[in-house]
């Protein structure tokens, strides 16, 4: 069995965004010779979420419309978390949007549908925030 | 190591169901011959769930009003990503039941609780979509 | 390729609770002698999450309370579900708090982020149940 472990680091000028890492993951899969396996991509982080959606703006416009009106940001106060601290709302748009993604690796590529896309989600930007790439298999 | 691949196939001639797909899931399981280790089960679409929960008719009832009321489907005009769409909603309530699950194979079996069944969530259907079943093992 | 299997019971006093179980499950990690890897955790009942987040008490209230709006308790009535049960909300929170995560396992150590523990979500206790810990790897 082989194993590879790859961090990707973000520095996001927002409080919020959303980025296709795919590109960056499929080279980290390249780089670790598997052919058949699983991948697991997370975020290291509890204010962020990694997901696989659709590369389109319009809905990435609807995803922050609709988890702002699931998990308010404002009234910071609304929320026992913030206290010196104003980011409870990330917390919780994380868990709907989700900490992972697992894949499965076939004949060394990313075994996807049409459309699918990974992404981080980033939720309460504005520092330096990882995700961890893992991938076992042979 | 072994792995093993196969696709399960649907056409759910309406909008929205949720189905059992424990069984078929089994079957691969036994054809793979795969004794200890991990299954990913995952939608290949990005309007489609797979989540583990109760066959229990009226729990998928409660489970369509509720993502209905979360992410309501009507007006279409409130998204942005319809234009010249109409699921933005199905994209919505996928990131809430999920796109994957995994399992864990023990002594050739899913190790399941008591309850525990797979489904597969369609928010789109009306068209052929599918899900991937990739194990890892011995 | 070891593979590596273990519960974890609950008997939760109160219907919904958050309790971290990340000293127990890097006890395990610690039993299986696995290096390289990935463990999946997973409730194994369906009125139950597992996560990860943060071990701050005030966020847990906000989940407790952000949950209850989401998906109410009462009145049980508005779920078809309670028919001679009373936790169909239950299954709806699990939902946006998930089933399972997958860590990943390196150097013999949970690969995790500053932050990052694991928590039990019980949101219908007041009975024993049970978590399932699987490990694979090398």
């Amino acid at each position: 069995m082989k194993s590879f472990r790859k961090e990707l680091w973000f520095e996001v000028p927002t409080r919020r965004a959303f980025i296709n890492i795919t590109p960056q993951v499929e080279e980290f899969l390249a780089e670790s010779g598997v052919q058949e396996g699983l991948m697991l991509v997370n975020a290291m982080h509890i204010t962020a979420s990694v997901f696989i959606n659709d590369d389109e703006s319009g809905l990435h416009h609807d995803y922050e419309q609709w988890l702002e009106k699931l998990a308010p940001h404002a009234p910071v106060a609304q929320y026992r978390h913030n206290v010196g601290e104003d980011n409870a709302d990330a917390h919780l748009k994380r868990q709907i949007m989700g900490r992972e993604v697992v894949v499965a690796i076939t004949k060394g590529k990313l075994d996807f549908g049409t459309w699918e896309q990974i992404f981080y989600g980033e939720f309460d930007g504005r520092r330096r925030k990882r995700v961890l790439v893992k991938i076992i298999g042979e």
